[in-house]
């Protein structure tokens, strides 16, 4: 044994990264590979911005802006900070107004791309995430919105989800807009503290939401959130207002009457969606999962939303006067995928090479000859890659999960005959090598 | 016209980041489905580490200790150092040593993953690129090494590469190793130094190389690299070796053996292959592409490498003391998609939609059902997602590239004929709405 170095480097990763294995990434490339199809039959183009904006394009939303590292990853380079974008709808933005005049207009665009949260990591929240992200630019028709909750849809069901699997809450922030509005709320962080504490009420309840929505609320930990400082008064009429099963504001009208021609019903009208951004003027609408998910201590919880969008008509505003206006919708790959691995009925398949054992080196052209012939018959199969023993090289079959190992030692190569060990049943089969591969797709 | 405000955020991005368009999007995702298909033939596991480590755990090879930000990306988070990943290498080492004893024994995994370098940015130089890595970790077997270049060359040929179009160039660290014995260079500096100035033959040619082993170098724009301090008469003996035709070391010779097994023919020995890094031990080869690539100048130019790999069998003992020797490759997508797209035959299809014209708003039912009837037949197809008229939604259907237009006024409502404009020849045809779906598959 060597000596142990004393600085050795750490086997961790930080908190809040983990490593993704074999499994959920086959279920992701499933999933990316069903919104692609869709995304080009809905006739929106593919795009794709860096990891890495100025700070300042991005960091109109950050929550202080003397510290631009607050909420999201920064660098400071020569004289500029880079951040690492929170999101898809910032950079979106900022190639909006970069490239005003080349695009068409309306413009569709969608992309595929990891997103970093600078946030306090703890046990399940992590800090980077992969997102889905689609966006009508610079159209005013809700039937754009209406297209983004219909495509949507197509996107689950493609994935396998039927109707009772989920549902998309639909919403406008008009009606919160006419609700500040009534009880005079003008100060604009004002509104947008009670716009945070309405968007919590499915996670709190209302009881909660009410103490957020007066003089603030202590959590269990003992944190204590700032109120809203709204009367009994007016927290009783926005809970009645908000309550109410009918949409009042014509852009749901309008936009229910859309999902009529669609033939689309898989949707609710629930004035308690808020969303949380700022920047949203018009629909909003979450994504939720309805079918059984356990947490990582098996129990089974309200999984949620995976995502969700809405009108938000100025933010590329924020670049200059641009006509502009906007929807999109942003989906949470990494929950959906989560969601969709601990689903009872799906399934997805993972292709496990046959392993071809190693009797003696003097023979690897005779293996390579077996190799090449099933891989030419687009079969996964390997020959053992390490350099050990036949009982480890069984080990290593059984821990790779193969679905069998050929045998081909002496004797065999002798007769041309390779023995076949369905490592399932453990059966062995002796096959001419020109049987050979039909009597593997049998066993795979 | 709005007021504009005072202190805009750049609309542009900062230098060494790129938006990526469609075309080349696409081209990357067939490139990588490709790679996915081989891995699955070739038996590889799919894995992926996030994008950020603990700064110490794959630090090892930057430059300068003290500064952790010099050549990554770095941030403190509360006490330690993180990093973005400067390659995909550095962290399979920490995922082998964190996981040691639950993965396979040897371990096959492939990843694809982007990779970030803080470097000085400048025209054409980039900070994020994409790579594709494959590796064998836990073995000495040159079968190993042998198949890396097989796969990479399978991937290639079903890009629809040609034996003509690449190379790969092989050699062995072991071929360097046996010349500084020889010429008794012993300091690792000056073996790194000679190494580096090494792996600039084919850039810069023999004789700057002959520079930067001797007292050093003055580039065109005065910036001046140290040499490795070697008297003339190594520099002789170097050049000399590094020239010869045929491989001495054991390691190649097995190789070249191998290769005749699988009936490869394409690889070159090339003793100038060096491969810059520090850790290979044994093994090396590069992956060049010899088709035409013009540069941004339109310049026909020696496009030269895409990428390579090689043995490294002592890395993951920077965490310790483990068994696992290993050899892998990296390719550069974006450089591999970049010549894809230059290559004259190479084509790849991008389906546009066809946009059903708006005439009428109150027509919207009957639009929706043209646009889901053809959608369900799995036609690429939009309504005109915008609120103008007619004439510019005609330059919005061009401006997309969309290959037809229809055109359903109330005429051809009452009559059930809508009407189709080829936009290539720009002839029109009344179509029975039963006749639709064939008579647009004609034109796209």
């Amino acid at each position: 044994m060597k000596k142990e170095k004393n600085n050795k480097p750490s086997k961790e990763l930080p908190l809040g990264f983990i490593d993704r294995q074999e499994k959920e990434l086959l279920i992701r490339d499933f999933i990316i590979s069903n919104i692609k199809e869709v995304m080009i039959k809905y006739g929106f183009q593919y795009l794709e911005t860096p990891s890495f904006e100025y700070s300042d394009s991005i960091g109109k939303f950050l929550p202080d802006k003397e510290r631009p590292d607050e909420g999201v990853f920064s660098f400071k380079d020569e004289k500029k900070w880079l951040s690492l974008r929170y999101d898809l709808t910032a950079p979106l933005a900022r190639y909006v107004a970069k490239n005003f005049l080349e695009i068409p207009k309306p413009f569709k665009r969608y992309q595929l791309g990891t997103v970093w949260r600078n946030e306090k990591p703890g046990p399940g929240r992590f800090r980077e995430f992969l997102q889905f992200d689609a966006d009508f630019v610079g159209t005013k028709s809700l039937q754009a919105d209406a297209e983004l909750c219909i495509m949507i849809s197509e996107i689950l069901t493609n994935c396998g989800l039927d109707k009772a699997d989920y549902v998309i809450k639909i919403s406008s922030r008009k009606i919160t807009d006419q609700l500040f509005e009534k009880i005079g709320i003008e100060n604009i962080q004002q509104k947008l503290t009670t716009l945070r504490a309405l968007d919590k009420i499915e996670r709190l309840g209302w009881n909660n939401v009410k103490q957020l929505l007066s003089d603030g609320r202590k959590d269990k930990s003992g944190d204590y959130t700032k109120g809203a400082n709204l009367s009994s008064e007016n927290i009783e009429y926005i809970e009645k207002e908000l309550k109410k099963k009918n949409p009042e504001t014509a852009d749901l009208k309008e936009i229910f009457k859309i999902f009529k021609d669609y033939n689309f019903n898989n949707y609710e009208f629930d004035p308690s969606i808020i969303r949380g951004l700022e920047y949203y003027t018009g629909v909003i609408f979450e994504v939720n999962l309805k079918f059984d998910v356990k947490n990582n201590k098996g129990q089974v919880i309200q999984f949620g939303s995976i995502g969700g969008g809405g009108r938000y008509d100025n933010l590329v505003n924020n670049f200059g006067n641009y006509d502009a206006p906007s929807t999109g919708i942003s989906i949470g790959l990494d929950r959906f995928v989560y969601a969709l691995m601990q689903k009872k009925e799906f399934k997805i398949k993972q292709s496990k090479p046959v392993v071809i054992c190693v009797f003696d080196k003097k023979s690897m052209t005779e293996y390579i000859n077996l190799q090449s012939l099933l891989r030419d018959a687009g079969i996964s199969v390997e020959i053992y890659p390490g350099e050990n023993k036949l009982k480890k090289q069984m080990e290593y079959a059984n821990k790779i999960k193969s679905p069998a190992v050929i045998l081909y030692g002496a004797d065999e190569i002798k007769s041309g005959k390779p023995t076949i060990r369905d490592l399932k049943s453990g059966n062995e089969k002796s096959i001419k090598i020109k049987e050979l591969i039909n009597e593997i797709k049998k066993i795979i």
